[in-house]
């Protein structure tokens, strides 16, 4: 089962806001066993955000935007997702309530600008903000999922609960091991990690994140990470994985890691 | 001219690096007149980093990929584009010098996984990377261009400089202008930014960004923001754009901004 993120909001495009959002939805999912394949930003616009949602339809199984959901005349992001799935945008009763709920509680009138925030697609569940106001959502459609939840980090979060409870159950056991190795450059360990993939060759992928100079003591974050059938299982193809590594780090570089 | 960026690393898209690099270039090119309309990241998969490249190709001028250039033999960026575009990969002569000379100079041989950071697609141009190895390049293409620069942030960074050089010169001015509100809900202050964008019309675009909770104290940034034909005209029109703004904020609300 294949994840994307689509980021809504101009301030994301124009580099006014880094997207911790994709990273941070993108890290829960992974760590619960499922596979993100791409991440996309796009202006608050429906065409935009259409040719998005299209794009991704045709290359994933779920699909997660964040961001466009509040009650300025720029969030426009269920309306565009509607649009472009021609499905009819109606008042949502669950999410009228819940407006209601929070708004009258205060003594505050429930204005066309609050109640924009339950406008949600014909057959969309909703899903409660306990982060803040503007209710979530998420749609079958075409035998996939589409989410939809707020840009506002905080509000975000408080809905990966109910993404995760809402994705069905095509997950496998992660795992991810860093190490740190110092004095050696990218350019020279690269042999040394393609020789112990094909050695393996059981489905671990070694990735090295180069942090500092390659000329001036080099130091790399070595990473071993994949999926596996229960935690035993790629636990065990980690460890014998990052073994070998380290044995050829030895032989080669004199070095202990 | 709209711009988009690809950010290519599974470290990306399963969210164990939030990708500051597409926020930086965009902030960059914004700040510099540019109009960025996509980002998007996908894993270091020749497939996956076609498909973007060809949506993207479909809907933008310029494309900026960062990330996958270096010695390892996950870094396939540049082969996948050369894949993806049928052009050529060839070991480019500027690129091979540079190489040479930085590898040489330390009395380092220049191995395969060194002299792979040299293949480039045919017509490549080279970028130098002041702040590491992998070169970075650009290439035109059907009309457009395609600008492929390391992940690691400081080396994409000294490439800046280069890709405005060879963008074109079809930018304006940019600018941009945030005010601070206390006290006001974005519920309550979305009908005004309505009414201000109606009246004004002027192509100023106002977004609120929530900082905080709804509902307790809330907090806004209002931001105005736009393009023009030079600096006076932009300046001009943001400024009266938040001249209008902060005078229905004080009938309003009976509050100075």
């Amino acid at each position: 089962m294949n994840i994307a993120v689509i980021s809504i909001g101009n301030e994301v495009v124009k580099g006014r806001t880094v997207d911790s959002n994709s990273a941070e939805i993108s890290s829960f999912l992974t760590s619960n066993g499922f596979n993100v394949a791409y991440h996309i930003a796009c202006k608050d616009e429906t065409d935009e955000i259409c040719k998005s949602l299209k794009f991704l339809l045709d290359e994933v199984d779920v699909i997660i935007t964040t961001g466009g959901l509040g009650p300025t005349m720029d969030d426009i992001s269920i309306e565009s997702i509607s649009k472009c799935l021609r499905l009819p945008l109606e008042m949502n009763p669950h999410a009228v309530d819940i407006l209601k709920t929070k708004y009258l509680s205060l003594k505050l009138e429930l204005t066309e600008e609050r109640l924009k925030m339950a406008k949600m697609p014909l057959g969309a569940e909703i899903i409660e903000n306990k982060g803040g106001t503007a209710p979530g959502m998420f749609l079958k459609y075409d035998g996939k999922i589409i989410f939809s939840v707020p840009g506002v980090p905080r509000e975000m979060r408080s809905m990966l609960p109910q993404i995760l409870l809402n994705m069905g159950v095509s997950k496998k056991a992660y795992m991810s091991k860093e190490i740190r190795v110092n004095g050696i450059m990218e350019s020279a360990i690269a042999p040394l990690i393609k020789e112990v993939f094909d050695v393996m060759n059981n489905g671990i992928n070694i990735k090295s994140h180069p942090e500092s100079f390659e000329f001036n003591n080099p130091v790399l974050i070595i990473e071993f990470y994949g999926y596996g059938d229960s935690q035993d299982d790629i636990e065990n193809r980690i460890n014998s994985t990052y073994k070998e590594f380290s044995q050829r780090v030895k032989n080669k570089f004199s070095l202990s890691i």
